[in-house]
């Protein structure tokens, strides 16, 4: 393998860890906090939870270890989609497992939960560990997507564990991940098997995070990452003085990453899906918003530039969501009906008719080719594929019909030259900024601690975040204490309940006092790429969205 | 302006000049060579530049200074597209000029060419250019496309140049910049303006390049920002095991951008619009190159890969060139026919029966989409939009034809699964590089000493940048020097020749020699971020295709 001059450099970075996590291994004492409970659904999921309900919080402090001491063999697993870090949750837990005893062993399973299954694993040692420290993606052993979540899966990976002789699985992921791991620690507990299951907070969309966990890893460079080049284009944009960029940013369910975009950047317009759902805005609302951006910036004689779109916003527009349901059960049950007809004023007409008028009136002012690929291109269960629509053009075209018409009607002369941008895969494999480096390493050495003072259930929590390292917080929350019950595919289960943006939290509060003044002059800043080296201000420091979180 | 930390940090750097430029202003001296000739059609140039040409070479060095001393009042214009560094020519100038005498005054023409036919324009002062000392973007006066060409511009320059009694015009451009910087010099040489034209190479297309200038400005950043991005998705690639990603890259007339960005991430697949000419290879033929990678990769389990496509790449086809100007002649020739047909299959069937056979075939392989675009969105002139054609796309969708053929035959089993990517915007308006922050400072440096030793119709040079800086040699050579006659819009013109990727060059071939390898291998190289700190390994080195150049 051909090395970059930054890997090379990268490997001689020492992470940070916590003060209390820098003792000699042998002067780290868990302390016990309270009991905990589920932040609600208490009744339900103790009683989903009989072994593993109302463990108590635990935090690492200076002390005499008083880990029993046993052989550890430990199994890791990198679950869902790449954040930057992973790999250094994996050295993290290496380190602290072989300084506590040479003769513990980690194996990583492969490509996932699947690997646990298919019993597909590489035992790490030394030179395997020291070509991933500090590098971004999960190529270490791969990830993948299956959910561990039946009990014949639990049995298999029951088998897998005692065939190695394995102590405890760490389980690297988000939310429905952390979830899993959960039911698998009770299951384990359930059936006596010896092996501890612990969790790590995981995800670049931010919405893993709640009054334990200030922030899931990889959050922080991703959104670096996607700053990085917002900021290049806001550049050109005040440079070449003619294009409208629309700017989409990963963020499904939440959008935690377009806000701290827009905090790091300052762009003209960023919308932010969960306003859209609470306010209840139609697409000709958003439309507006941009537009009159569009409209005030011209009439300065600025005919360009930057907006910010969550790649899940669409889902959460109520009418749209309204016209999606409606889709979805006019082809299930006209199916064949409509699977009758060839051309599209046809099908056109089907809609007109079946769809309800409100319904109707959305569908068609959607673009051509997002009503055909709406009709045309459906999931194996024939529903619409939401997901597919290419949201970016999509308010460009709504945009730009807005303008057209106040052009029409004398109330705008501007010039409007749009392009457009998805920022995704660009920052999910990102060598980790110092902050997730630091983050990380402490988050698999603590995990680790969690094992050796025998913990199942747990995730591993480093916390005080916004402050420098030495300072930050090492312990363990219960996953269940996360937990509440929600409908998921037509059953109430117990979930980690999924963070969205606080319209009445401090991010949010901050840009929209601000934004009104974005919209039409020229604020940009421009954040320049991730720096591992250099003044301390540049390299060291995580998001807005947690110190505005934490200036309390 | 909210200033992100890496700007403020950034102000602090202080760039490095080559060692004969760091003598006091008062000990440098400038030393004159050979008289030059231009690359070719001597004496039609000759003819055409009757007082700038045959010129000499000037190096400056160590001795003492003998240029005239009178005030300077300096112009500068950014033209065309921006480059990273861009604002450090125009500090490097600002200082230069107010070392040699702080009465010197520099005025920035705002939005390109046209500010100085406008007399538009800003004094710098201290306040003014410090707030852009190694900043990205050309947002410090603006750019445009204005071209600087015709006689009634130049009376028009002329007048506004005698109205501030500007002595000296700094022109940062592209090679038709610098071609018309070489004119309007000649134009106020024959007026005996007594005015100065200096010019300055830019463009991170990298095609600005001869024996005399080793690297036009801009490129190392671009490419150093794509590269990151490239890097990230292979990593990404490689750790879902899922995905094939087409990346564009910026590059309308070379390849230099996805070559350099090829040999710094090692991608499986990286097409070279020049060889794809030179070979006469069709479109069949590139989708064939690319799915026997895509094979080849699936039978060793990895169904995922990464491709670079430069961005003018449909343009160098041969056969699609041949469809392109017959579609333009028989739009032009039939307009009437053609526009009476609505249905699709009618025009369709129009161009079976007009085209020739081998244009036929091409047409009729590319997607839906591209044919109806190039029927249907055509520019003013009813030339079909060769730059609107998405090329990423149509080559997945080339590529994903072969494959499902070959897959119906037994030859292929594997998944293909493609995401598209452009770069371009994202990369031109970087903070710059060390390399084209140093070397831009030095160029503008530079560009004074020429204008106060009285030269005009020069382009400054710096050279030997494969070395340090303090190695880096300084002068400035005759823009005719570089020129040759060309066709352009039916007219023979001078003009500065563009260089393209030379096949036979170092940079191609180290990537020919190992691209069989990459194709089926994994053999990623992960750039990560540009780095501004920390070791010189990692900082201060420029591109790839520079170092291998001069390895001779």
């Amino acid at each position: 393998m051909e090395l970059s001059p930054l890997q090379t450099a990268r490997y001689e970075y020492r992470p940070k860890l916590p003060e209390m996590l820098k003792n000699d291994i042998s002067n780290i004492k868990a302390t016990e906090g309270k009991s905990t409970r589920s932040v609600s659904d208490q009744e339900d999921i103790s009683k989903l939870f009989p072994n593993t309900y109302g463990m108590k919080e635990v935090t690492f402090e200076r002390g005499k270890n008083h880990a029993s001491k046993k052989k550890q063999v430990v199994g890791v697993i990198l679950s869902g989609g790449q954040a930057p870090g992973g790999h250094n949750v994996v050295t993290g837990l290496y380190d602290a497992l072989k300084k506590t005893d040479a003769n513990n062993v980690l194996l990583g399973f492969r490509n996932g939960p699947s690997g646990l299954l298919e019993d597909k694993y590489v035992e790490f040692d030394d030179e395997y560990i020291d070509a991933y420290r500090n590098t971004g993606g999960f190529d270490i052993i791969g990830s993948g997507r299956t959910k561990l979540e039946t009990e014949e899966q639990f049995a298999v990976a029951a088998e897998v564990c005692k065939k190695h002789g394995i102590t405890a699985i760490v389980i690297i992921g988000g939310d429905d991940s952390n979830t899993n791991a959960a039911v698998l620690a009770e299951y384990f507990a359930r059936m006596k098997t010896g092996v501890q299951v612990i969790g790590c907070p995981k995800t670049i969309d931010g919405d893993l995070k709640n009054d334990v966990i200030e922030i899931s890893f990889g959050f922080d460079t991703a959104c670096k990452t996607y700053s990085e080049l917002i900021g290049n284009i806001e550049r050109d944009a005040n440079s070449a003085k003619k294009y409208w960029h629309f700017i989409k940013v990963m963020g499904r369910s939440a959008s935690h990453i377009a806000l701290e975009c827009a905090l790091e950047t300052q762009p003209n317009v960023c919308l932010i899906s969960e306003e859209v759902e609470k306010k209840g805005m139609s697409l000709s609302d958003i439309a507006d918003q941009v537009a009159s951006s569009v409209v005030a910036r011209a009439a300065n004689g600025d005919n360009f530039g930057v907006v910010i779109i969550p790649e899940g916003l669409i889902e959460f527009v109520p009418e749209v969501k309204k016209l999606i349901g409606e889709l979805n059960d006019l082809m299930a049950k006209k199916e064949k009906e409509f699977g009758a007809l060839s051309a599209w004023e046809d099908k056109y007409a089907f809609m007109k008719e079946n769809l309800c008028a409100e319904s109707f009136s959305v569908f068609s002012i959607l673009p051509l080719d997002i009503e055909k690929q709406l009709l045309m291109d459906r999931d194996p269960h024939g529903n619409v594929q939401v997901s597919r629509i290419e949201t970016e053009k999509l308010i460009i075209s709504l945009v730009d019909a807005k303008l057209r018409k106040m052009k029409a009607e004398g109330g705008y002369s501007g010039k409007f030259n749009a392009l457009n941008h998805f920022f995704g895969y660009e920052g999910r494999c990102a060598f980790p900024s110092n902050f997730d480096a630091d983050y990380c390493y402490s988050l698999g050495y603590n995990a680790f601690m969690l094992v050796s003072y025998g913990y199942t259930g747990y995730l591993s929590t480093i916390t005080n975040l916004s402050r420098p390292a030495a300072e930050w917080k090492a312990g363990g929350i219960p996953i269940t204490k996360m937990m509440n019950m929600e409908q998921r595919h037509g059953e109430k289960k117990p979930v980690i309940r999924k963070a969205l943006v606080e319209l009445d939290g401090a991010p949010f509060r901050y840009f929209a006092e601000r934004r009104n003044r974005w919209a039409v002059e020229t604020c940009y800043t421009f954040p320049g790429a991730i720096q591992y080296y250099g003044p301390a201000s540049v390299c060291d420091i995580t998001t807005r969205t947690l110190a505005l979180e934490q200036a309390k």
